[in-house]
């Protein structure tokens, strides 16, 4: 099969984009080595003082509010209005969504603030986004605490009609992850149930996301879907590597390694999805 | 021996409570990691417009103050007076009372402003938290540097007394762990003393004090000290699985790992401590 | 060949210096078990409210803007003025001098604040930091984008220029580093190009040459080339140990690892140097 993962991830691995991360200070270290792990080069910078300028040398831009504050929030949307005027891939990961007022209306204002290329969280983060927005009302998202094979339909058009309203692609990642725009999903089975048990994995995949777009301009949602798949089959080629005895901390550091040894044609090989369109 | 600490560690796993972390920005990878190995959940925030909300939804709360600051010091606060008034669990790591007025002082707010469940520190930390309170002058605390074979009657004293008087369970780490109540004091003597090399060992104990706290809330003390033994026999079990080569980072990991795999019946068969009571 | 790396090493070791560190958020956790690892204490703050007060109980302050914000940056300045007020060794790493005015102005007023010791950075960074500075300028900076084998007169002898201007010894850190007083340069060949890969090598850097100047005051120029030796070899023989599917993650522990195993003699036969004196 040539789905063209292959030539999505030799170009990060070529043009080495260099991504701004306005994130969380829990995960902030894999966040980084992973991008490196990838052939993209990192930089942390979160003060209002210089984000736009900081914004304005890299290629992408991803903000995760895992620890937002309200020095950081301000920081936040005038980043991302730089980087949507620049026309960089803008990524948002809504970590917590839903558990706070603080963090629903900070994902919302950006929303607003700014056109996000991508927003990537689990199932109850994305609905707590939009669930606010006129329009997903009508959609049963209330219905899909995860996504599984059996609300699999249901899922699949909650996260389209996501992408429809909001003009961004939408990553719902889970046990089974979508990838969707108004008018297609991609449907991705790699990953192990193990992966949960680490912190920032999904923080990870985010920035790899923000790499993946910036790096493959012309072709954003398979770009978006061949960095989901990557980060799941790095989850299983590191599965693979254990020995007894080894925890979520070697986990960690595996899938990390993993990512770093991924070829195109690994990708291209192991990565399991299907294209539903509407 | 039919301890209890089986069923605690059990409790932890099967409740997986939700923890609430305002912590430093050193260790906070290792502390959600290690909760999540321990089977609980992690969620870190420390911005004054969402911690108490964040609070609200947790089963316990730990603040430690390693990176303190007059942005987050407000925030513990808020935090600490809704799981207080909630009934949660509500643990107390004072990292390096006594290196600054600021920490000292902190610490002493923060117990002055809600009841704290426990307070974990070294020696030298609970003194410098309790050496200001009225009444606990009266124990020779000076005189005790490390908890020795030798001057263990004088820590104990010194422990339960800084029970009485704060109304806190009181957990002192290091060569030998003492966690008491006003009634009894267990004397533990799990663990490494390479863990010393480590950064965040004591942090990460806290947050698993934390869970251990927030699972079992009918026997707080015995639940206290099942996590300190539980840390240290972490750290034990980990030291064996070193390869020649292996230095303090891989040890960091295989602590982890060992915290993931350890299992009820693991923690009763090597628990080593005494109980002794007033 | 006797250096007295070796002895330098020695008194780390021995003195187990308490350092100071403003760092960033990204590679904190590495920076202190590295500071850990070569037998020195780590301790971070970075609270207006309390730097001044650590840094006394210090022997040493290393000062990364690495995620400087409005709020850390008085900070940084104060804790400077205190450093080196009381004679303390005191490092600035710039880290991304040039990518923002925020952080160029900020290395240039921190050398304005206060006498540092050793400035440590890429050459980008340490070009950013002294180009605006009269003097360098004549200096044929620009011409050096990476220190090689061909233009290594000119960067030696822009190193010992802007040592001679600012009055601190100079860092260089890439393939070919070099460390620099106004009369003598190091020309150090230690290292592995993978640890570019991997986020935080020079912060780690950084720390250890504040650990290595504070245990050796009178030898300051030599202390500072140990470090930066050392850390080198520690990736050369972290890279020896790496087993078929290792990346990124893995050679940062074993990194570590091995700075946990250096021993003085090690030191001593592995560091690959010249000195070259005006």
């Amino acid at each position: 099969m040539n789905n063209g993962f292959c030539t999505m991830l030799d170009n990060v691995r070529q043009h080495s984009p260099l991504i701004h991360n306005i994130t969380n200070y829990v995960t902030v270290n894999d966040v980084a080595n992973v991008l490196l792990a990838i052939g993209a080069s990192p930089i942390m910078s979160d003060d209002i003082g210089e984000v736009s300028e900081i914004t304005t040398i890299c290629s992408g831009l991803c903000i995760n509010i895992g620890t937002l504050n309200h020095i950081t929030i301000p920081s936040m949307k005038e980043a991302a209005g730089t980087a949507a005027r620049l026309g960089h891939p803008l990524l948002l990961d809504p970590v917590g969504a839903g558990a706070s007022r603080l963090r629903t209306k900070t994902a919302e204002e950006l929303l607003r603030t700014a056109h996000f290329t991508a927003v990537r969280g689990n199932i109850s983060e994305i609905r707590a986004v939009f669930a606010g927005q006129s329009g997903t009302r009508g959609v049963d998202a209330a219905a899909v605490d995860a996504v599984t094979d059996e609300n699999l339909p249901k899922a699949e058009a909650f996260a389209m009609e996501c992408a429809k309203r909001s003009g961004c692609i939408i990553a719902v990642t889970g046990a089974i992850d979508l990838v969707a725009d108004p008018a297609a999903c991609y449907v991705i089975r790699n990953g192990r149930p193990e992966m949960s048990r680490i912190t920032g994995t999904g923080c990870q995949l985010s920035a790899l996301m923000t790499a993946f777009l910036a790096a493959n301009p012309t072709q954003m949602l398979s770009a978006a879907a061949a960095a989901v798949s990557l980060m799941g089959l790095a989850g299983e080629t590191a599965w693979a590597r254990m020995q007894p005895g080894d925890g979520n901390s070697t986990y960690r550091n595996r899938i990390i390694d993993a990512v770093c040894h991924m070829t195109g044609a690994d990708l291209e090989k192991g990565a399991k999805y299907e294209i539903h369109t509407r």
